[in-house]
């Protein structure tokens, strides 16, 4: 007998007589894939596991394990649903973009360098308390994000792609009159034709000087030399998990410029995600095979 | 007229007719002080605003801008009084805590590291949301740290010097019962002779492999060549904002340990801190003139 589902890691519990087969993205894949109806994509591996994709005749359904799976709808055959990660990824993005906020009003990189040197120099520093936090993108991480933001008593404006102002939410046709009151701008956009470029040369001039740039969404959303414009004049301060282009390359400009700090595109994957996965898995091969309506579909 | 109150910053808001002197603890202190009687000690400006004290005849109150105010006490005449800064750090210092954490948990100081080089290498780090935090210290600012983990869904347990049970707050004596199932622990305790060497070895040892130990508080609250032998075989990991000694001379081999970032005490005085220790000085003077009680007085 074919395995009937295809994932990740062995210590998903799937529901008694499914045969399942494990592929984790690195390894090749096992023979005797004919008969995999549900594929839960290895998370964060590369442009290998999505392949796979064409290679399974029986396939009914892929569960990526990521927010954002702009890349794999060309991919799909007619007939074969997408289930995405929405959800998985909040507190550890979450928590990434108040590392990335701390590092930058509290100087981390300074102090690292000194402790390199073994160096006691003290100075006062900036502080997210009282900073006034732009937050663009209001979806699941951009909730989460502002919980950590209040709980540390910054004062948070939320933008998304349509006014709700029932829920405080402004409409990004605002920003231009948000812009010049933000401290710090967080964006937790997805890729998508209307928000690539969408902090062009014009929408970072609004900042005041000083403000801190942080993107931990897709790095399509900020113009990078814009960007850099920004950043070399000193004007501006970033804290960038995700850039354009990626990986970046080793002698770009960016990965020096004064008050920009990198890191690359580690939001989403650390511990926590990886029980909120494998019980997302469970959850939805359980619901396939009983027929249930499945989680996180994706609209095509 | 004499000046009757002596004060570190010019914008803060004084009582009509009232008149104030200007010490910034940098400059040399002005003359005409002999009629002050309430003097605001500049905020962590050293040994020299302290030696003031004994220099003013008139005085009858010291109000420091520091939560921790032990090395004042054998500086004050009979009869003056002393109000510390209670509250005026919290957040500066909570959100420090969280910074030494969110830094620790996902390893800023290797991606600054690769920043330097250029380098686009991933791999996914530990996370905070989903860690079981023991904190200890739940004073003013342990309240204030705590807001912030649970926001990051981290699980916290509280210690103080006697247990509360009615608001889930151990004593400290349970500490050997609570330490192995912590995967951080934050100390945020004043320099007391209980506290002093309160993380020696043996509290040491009853943490987990690979445990993150966070002090924000006062150094001497760890035991430093027991915290130096845990780090150096990397069974334990570190994030301090405060040393014993300090400063930490620059040969010291704490420096260069693997899995320990060090900040030079510098959580209490960020940008946040500013405004709230205006307001309280303002408000201090203005009681003090009013005859009314003053805040924040340290019991002798
Ligand atoms: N760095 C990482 O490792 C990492 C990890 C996971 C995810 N991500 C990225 O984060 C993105 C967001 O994830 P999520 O789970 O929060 O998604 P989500 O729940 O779908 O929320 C997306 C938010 O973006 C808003 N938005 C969309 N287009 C916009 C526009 N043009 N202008 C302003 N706002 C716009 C949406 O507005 P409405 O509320 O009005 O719809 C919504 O509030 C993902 O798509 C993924 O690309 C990155
Ligand atoms: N790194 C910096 O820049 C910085 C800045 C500001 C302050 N600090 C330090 O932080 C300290 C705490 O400030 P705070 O405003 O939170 O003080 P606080 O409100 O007085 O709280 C102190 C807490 O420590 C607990 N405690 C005292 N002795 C203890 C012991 N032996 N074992 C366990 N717990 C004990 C107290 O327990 P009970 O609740 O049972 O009384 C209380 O919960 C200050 O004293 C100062 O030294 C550092």
């Amino acid at each position: 007998m074919s395995a009937r589902v295809l994932l990740p890691w062995t210590d998903i519990d799937v529901p008694e007589g499914v045969e399942a087969a494990y592929y984790d993205g690195v390894a090749p894949p096992p023979d005797g894939l004919d008969g995999v109806e549900f594929y839960v994509l290895p998370y964060d591996r590369g442009a290998e596991p999505p392949k796979l994709i064409r290679e399974l005749p029986a396939l009914r359904v892929v569960q990526s394990l990521s927010a954002g799976v702009e890349a794999l709808v060309p991919l799909l055959p007619d007939g074969v649903r997408l289930a995405n990660g929405r959800g998985l990824h909040d507190l550890s993005v979450a928590e990434h973009a108040l590392a990335l906020i701390h590092a930058a009003q509290r100087d981390l990189p300074r102090w690292f360098a000194q402790q390199t040197r073994g160096e006691w120099t003290r100075e006062h520093t900036r502080s997210l308390a009282d900073s006034r936090v732009l937050l663009v993108g209001y979806g699941s991480i951009g909730q989460a994000i502002e919980r950590q933001l209040v709980a540390a008593e910054a004062a948070v404006t939320r933008v998304a792609s349509r006014a709700r102002p029932e829920s405080q939410v402004h409409g990004v046709d605002e920003l231009p009159r948000l812009l010049p009151d933000a401290d710090i701008v967080v964006l937790i956009l997805p890729d998508t034709p209307s928000t690539r470029g969408l902090f062009d040369a014009k929408t970072l001039a609004a900042l005041p000087d000083d403000a801190l740039v942080v993107n931990v969404g897709r790095g399509t959303a900020v113009d990078t030399d814009a960007l850099l414009a920004e950043t070399r004049s000193g004007r501006l301060r970033a804290g960038l998990d995700v850039v354009d282009p990626e990986p970046l390359p080793s002698d770009h400009p960016l990965w020096t410029m004064p008050g920009v700090v990198i890191t690359p595109h580690i939001a989403g994957g650390s511990a926590s995600f990886y029980p909120r996965a494998k019980k997302l898995a469970a959850e939805q091969v359980r619901r396939y095979v009983a027929g249930e309506e499945l989680l996180n579909l994706v609209e095509r």
